[in-house]
C-alpha cells in the first residue's frame, strides 16, 4: 500500500507561493522518493483570485480566507507565505495550530514577534512549527543550527542577512556612489520592501538574528532587545576609507552570550576585506555559526527570491513528510529561558573618522581623550588637507564600547573637531 | 516519566572517539534538552585498554572486540569511529545492523566501498545508518544535501574535502616551496595518513565525493568511477604562474549528472583566486551544492580534528534520539540506480604550460595544433627566456577534454616543445 500523501494548504500566492507550486508540480516523483510519500497541494488561498499567476492552480481548492484554508479537513500542513506579522498571517497560523495542522512559514516578522506563543501552542498540541525559509533564504541555516550542530554549546552567531542592504553597500563601494543615489536605484529595481525601513533600518535582518539567537542560546526570542542600527548613515567616505585600511562595511548581525547576558546587535560593522564576510557581494547572504566543538562554520547562499525561498519551504515540508519532529527553537518552548538582554559591551577595535581643524596639537588632544579613557590607538592616518581641515582616521586596539563613548564625549570640549566624528565597530570574524 | 536514554556503544577511542566522550560528558543536560531524552555511553571498545586517554572511561563497560560491543543488549546506537574499510570496522558495522542497532559512522572508506550493501541491510531492518562525520568534518553537509535541499534537483556538487592537500597547496603558494619539501613538512607535523597516498593521491577526498554524488543524484555509490588525480605532480611553477593569471590550484572534487551519465572527478583544478574556493586556506574544507531551485550554497568549516568530527557524530546521534529516520543516501537504497559513469567531457577552459625551443614559428605551430582540434586561445603569455627555451602559458576558451587531448597529442610531432606540457582544468565556480 503506498503511503498516504502529505497534504499542503498553501496560503499566499506571491513569488514564494508560486515557487512552492512549481517545485511540487515539477518534482512530484523525486520528492515522493525522498520523503517516502507523495507531497500534494490540496488547497490554496490568496486575496485576489483573478490575478494572473504563472502556474496552473486549477487542481487546487480555493479559499479566499486563509483561516478557512488553515481549518480544512484535507490539509495536513499549513504553509504560510503571506507575510506580515499581525492580521491574517497570525490569525491563520493560530487557526492552523488550533486545528491540529503543522505549520511551515517563511514569516520572520511573525516569529520574531510571536514565536514564543506560537511555538508553545504547536508543542502543546504535538505539532511542528518550522521556519527555514524565514532566515537567510535558501541557506539551510535553521537546520544546521538546530540539528547539525546540536552537539555544540554555541558561542557566537553572525550574519549578513538582508540582501538589499548588502546590495546597497557593495554597489556604493564598487561604483563610488553615495547612499541616497544607490537607495533610489534599489527602489527603482524593486529591491526594497513597501516600507524600506524594514530593509535599510535593519529590522528585517534583526528579526532573523533574534530567531537564530533563540536557537543558539536556548532563550526566548527577544527581538525588542536587538540593538538596531540601519545603513542610512553609512557614508561613501567611510566605505572608501575603510577599504583603504583593508576593511569593508557590512550590516552585520552578531549574537553572543556573555557573563552579563545576551548581546544582540544588527549594526554596520567593518570586517576584513579578505574575510568571507568581507568578500560577500550583492544580495547574497552569509551566516557564521561558532560552536565550542565545531569551531567556525560559514554558510553562504541566496538570501531571497522564488527558487531559494521555495527550496527552504520544501526542505521543511519534506522533513515533516519524513516524520521529523523537532521543537521550533531546538528545545521545547516551555524550557526556553527569558533572554537577559545585555548592552553590547564586548570589546572590539573601532574605526574612527573625524575632521580636525588644522592647528598644532589638535591630534594630540584627541589622542589624550582616547588615552584617558583607556582606549589605545593601533593605526592612525592623516589624509591631505581639505582647506583648513585635516581628515583623520584612527583604528583603535580593542576597546569597550563604553570606554570609547566616554572618550568621544570629551572630543567636543577640545575644540579641535569640525563636524561629528564617526565610530564604527570592527568585528573580528 | 522521563524519556529513556539513547545508549551509545562507542567503537574507537582515538581522537574522534575521545571527542565524542567529552561532549557526551560535558553537555549531558544541554543534549538531553535538545534531543528530548538523555544520551549516554554505555560501553566502549578499542584495541589497547591500557593506553592513557584524556578522558574518564571508568563508567563504561569495556569490550576488546567491537563486534561484541555492537551486539550488546544495552546499546541502541553503534558509533563507529575506528576507521578502515575492511576488517573490524566492517564486521562490527554489519554485526550492529544484524543485531538491530542504528549506526553512526565517520568512516568514509567503509561507505565508499560498502555503502550500498550496508544501507540495504540497515533499511531492510528499519534502521538508520548515518555518516555526517565522514564528509567534510564538522560541516553539516550530508544533512544540508539530504534534508535541507531535498526539494531540489541537484545540478553539481563540488568540494575541497581533504585538509592535508589544501594545507600543502596553500603552503606551497604562500611560502614558495616545492611539493616535496612541503610534503615532508606535513608528514613531520602528523598531517598525513599512515598511507599518505590516501591524502595526496586524492583517495580520501574521492571517497567523500562519491558519497555526496550518491545523495545528490540518487545513484549507487560509485567510488571506482571517480576520476582520481592527486596533487603529487602540482609544481611550484604552476602555482606561481596560476597566481599570476588570477587563479589558485585546489584539489577539487566535482560531480555532475550529464546526458552521458555521471561525471565524478577529484583532480587538481584552477579556480579564480577571489572565489570562495580560491580563498580557502590551510586545512579548512568547502563544499559547494548547486540545485535547480536554490542556486548555489557554499558551506565552509573545519574538515577534521577532534571537536569538529565529534560535533558531526553528535549531530547524527541527536537526530536519532529525536527519532529522525532518513534513508542513508536520501532515498531508499533499493531505489538508488547504478551510476552510469561518464568520462569527464564537460567543456572547460584549460591552463596550459609548456616550454618552447626558441625558434621562429614555434608558438605558431602549437597554436595550429590547438586550432585544428577546435581549441581556441583566450590568453597567452610568454615569459622571459631561460637559456634557449621560452616558457609559455596559455589559457584556452572552453574546450572539451577530448579535443584538448587531441591537440596535445600532436604537440610532440611539432618538435618545438622541451619537456612535457602541463594542462590543468579551470573549474568555473
Amino acid at each position: 500500500m503506498p503511503a498516504a500523501p502529505l497534504r499542503l494548504g498553501l496560503a499566499g500566492l506571491g513569488t514564494v507561493g508560486i515557487g512552492v507550486v512549481k517545485i511540487v508540480q515539477a518534482e512530484a516523483e523525486l520528492i515522493a522518493a525522498r520523503a517516502g510519500r507523495p507531497v500534494a497541494i490540496t488547497a490554496v488561498s490568496a486575496r485576489d483570485r483573478s490575478r494572473n499567476r504563472d502556474a496552473d492552480l486549477s487542481g487546487y481548492a480555493w479559499e479566499t480566507d486563509p483561516v478557512a484554508l488553515a481549518r480544512r479537513g484535507d490539509v495536513d500542513v499549513f504553509v504560510e507565505v503571506m507575510g506580515g506579522h499581525e492580521g491574517a498571517a497570525k490569525a491563520a497560523t493560530e487557526a492552523a495550530l488550533a486545528a491540529g495542522k503543522h505549520v511551515v512559514t517563511a514569516n520572520k516578522a511573525l516569529l520574531a514577534h510571536h514565536g514564543q506563543s506560537l511555538a508553545e501552542a504547536a508543542e502543546a498540541a504535538g505539532l511542528s512549527l518550522r521556519f527555514e525559509a524565514a532566515v537567510a533564504g535558501g541557506i539551510p541555516v535553521i537546520k544546521a543550527l538546530t540539528e547539525g550542530l546540536a552537539g555544540n554549546r554555541m558561542k557566537r552567531v553572525m550574519g549578513v542577512m538582508n540582501g538589499t542592504c548588502n546590495y546597497i553597500l557593495t554597489r556604493m563601494q564598487s561604483a563610488g556612489l553615495p547612499y541616497d543615489q544607490v537607495f533610489e536605484e534599489a527602489r527603482s529595481l524593486g529591491y526594497l520592501e513597501a516600507d524600506p525601513n524594514l530593509d535599510v533600518g535593519g529590522i528585517d535582518a534583526g528579526h532573523k538574528l533574534s530567531l537564530l539567537a533563540a536557537i543558539a542560546f536556548g532563550t526566548r526570542v527577544a527581538f525588542d532587545a536587538v540593538e538596531l542600527e540601519g545603513i542610512g548613515n553609512v557614508s561613501i567616505d567611510d566605505i572608501r576609507l575603510a577599504e583603504d585600511m583593508g576593511y569593508r562595511i557590512k550590516l552585520l548581525g552578531v549574537a553572543q552570550m556573555t557573563g552579563r547576558g545576551l548581546e544582540q546587535r544588527m549594526t554596520p560593522c567593518l570586517v576584513p576585506a579578505d574575510s568571507p564576510l568581507g568578500q560577500l557581494q550583492g544580495g547574497t547572504n552569509m551566516v557564521v555559526l561558532e560552536g565550542d566543538s565545531v569551531g567556525q562554520i560559514v554558510l553562504r547562499g541566496p538570501g531571497a527570491g522564488m527558487g531559494p525561498t521555495a527550496s527552504a519551504v520544501m526542505g521543511d515540508v519534506i522533513d515533516l513528510a519524513r516524520g521529523f519532529r523537532v521543537p521550533t527553537f531546538g528545545i521545547p518552548a516551555a524550557q526556553l529561558v527569558p533572554a537577559q538582554p545585555a548592552r553590547a559591551a564586548t570589546p572590539a577595535p573601532y574605526y574612527l573618522r573625524m575632521t580636525l581643524v588644522d592647528k598644532p596639537g589638535a591630534l594630540a588632544k584627541i589622542a589624550t581623550c582616547l588615552g584617558d579613557a583607556g582606549v589605545s590607538i593601533d593605526q592612525m592616518r592623516q589624509y591631505g588637507h581639505e582647506g583648513a581641515n585635516a581628515p583623520v582616521l584612527i583604528v583603535t586596539h580593542k576597546a569597550a564600547p563604553d570606554d570609547l563613548a566616554h572618550a568621544m564625549a570629551r572630543f567636543a570640549a577640545t575644540g579641535v573637531l569640525t563636524g561629528a566624528p564617526v565610530a564604527i565597530r570592527i568585528e573580528e570574524v
